[in-house]
C-alpha cells in the first residue's frame, strides 16, 4: 500500500482544514497515511522568526485569515480565531505523539476543532485531557516522559532534515514534499507513483 | 461579463505558470481578465525584505524551486532558472503597462517564457525590445515616459491598498484576493459570484 506522511503543527492555521480532509482523500485513493505531529518553533527560530510569520508580517496575516475563512466556509467548517494566536502547542503535540497511531488522527482532529472551530485555548491541560478521553491521566504521563519528549524532538529534527518549509506538509516515501492544504490532492497522486 | 484582475510581477516564479494558464481558465468560464503588472519590491521593502524571500529564507527557496519544477512538468512548460534571481523587472513591467491591453497578455507570456522557460535575462533592453516586436522603439519610449512611470507607481500603490501579499494574485470586483498559481480556479469561480 502506498504511504504518505502528513506532517502537522497544531498552531498552523492551514493544518486545520487539511487535518479534516486528508484522511478521506488518502483512503479514497488507497494511500496509507501516517500522522506526524511536529513543532514549527524550532524550524522558524532558525529563520530568526520568534513568532508566527502571520503576526510578523501583517499583510500576510490579514490575507491568511480571509483565505482561511473562505476555505472553511467551502468545507462547512466553523472558524473561530483562538487567543492568543499562535497557541502554545507543546502539550498537544506531545500527547498526539504519545497516543497509539490508531487514536492519533481522531485526537488531532479534536484538537483542531477545539482550537480553530471553537477558538478554545489548547494549551489548557484540562481541555487536552478531555480530548484524550478516559485514560487521559496515563496518556499525559506518557506524553511528558523523557522518552516521548525526546521522540518529539527527533520528529522536529526529521522535519528539518526533510526541508519542510511550514505546515501542513505531505511527504511521499520518495521524499517529495508538498506544502499546504491546497496540495493534499497532488501529494496523494504522487504517493501512488511510489 | 464578470471581471477578474490578474496581478503579476515578472520576477515572481509562480506567476510564470499562472500567466500561462489564467487566460484559458477565465475564458472557459466567461470571465474577462485584466492584466495588471506591478512590482513586488516596494511592497517587500515595507516588510524589510531587500531580496526575494526565496533567497532570504533558503528552506522556502529550495522548496519553491522543486515545487515549481513539478508544476512546470505537469503543464509541459520548460523551466530554467535565470541568473541572477530575482531579475530586475522594472523595464519589462513598464513596457507591459505601456502596451495596449490587447497586446499586454501576449507580451507578458513572452517575457515569462524567455525568463523562466529559457533562463534569459529580462533586464536586457535588446531582449525586451525583441519581445515587443516591430514598434519596439516607440513602445519603449512610451514605457519610459514620466506618465507611464507614474502609472506603474500608481499600480504598486493600488496593489498595496488591496493588501496583495505577493504574486500572482487574482482580485475580484468585490475585492476578494486570491494569492498563488494554485488559486486561479477558485478566483475564477468567485468572479462569477459578482
Amino acid at each position: 500500500m502506498p504511504q504518505l506522511d502528513f506532517w502537522y503543527e497544531f498552531a498552523s492555521t492551514y493544518s486545520y482544514p487539511a487535518a479534516m480532509r486528508v484522511e478521506a482523500l488518502a483512503a479514497a485513493r488507497g494511500v496509507g497515511l501516517r500522522w506526524r505531529p511536529f513543532l514549527l518553533g524550532p524550524l522558524f527560530a532558525e529563520q530568526s522568526w520568534r513568532d508566527s510569520p502571520f503576526n510578523i508580517y501583517p499583510v500576510k496575516g490579514r490575507y491568511m485569515w480571509r483565505d482561511l475563512a473562505r476555505i472553511c466556509e467551502s468545507l462547512s467548517l466553523p472558524l473561530n480565531r483562538p487567543e492568543p494566536f499562535p497557541q502554545n502547542t507543546l502539550l498537544a503535540a506531545r500527547v498526539a505523539l504519545a497516543l497509539p497511531e490508531a487514536r492519533r488522527a481522531a485526537f488531532s482532529r479534536a484538537v483542531y476543532a477545539a482550537e480553530f472551530g471553537q477558538g478554545r485555548s489548547i494549551s489548557d491541560r484540562a481541555l487536552v485531557a478531555s480530548l484524550v478521553g478516559e485514560d487521559a491521566e496515563a496518556v499525559l504521563g506518557r506524553a511528558e516522559s523523557p522518552e516521548n519528549k525526546a521522540a518529539l524532538k527527533a520528529a522536529c529534527e526529521e522535519a528539518k532534515a526533510l526541508g519542510l518549509p511550514g505546515a501542513p506538509c505531505c511527504v511521499t516515501t520518495s521524499g517529495e514534499v508538498f506544502w499546504g492544504n491546497d496540495r493534499l490532492e497532488t501529494a496523494v497522486e504522487w504517493a501512488l507513483r511510489g
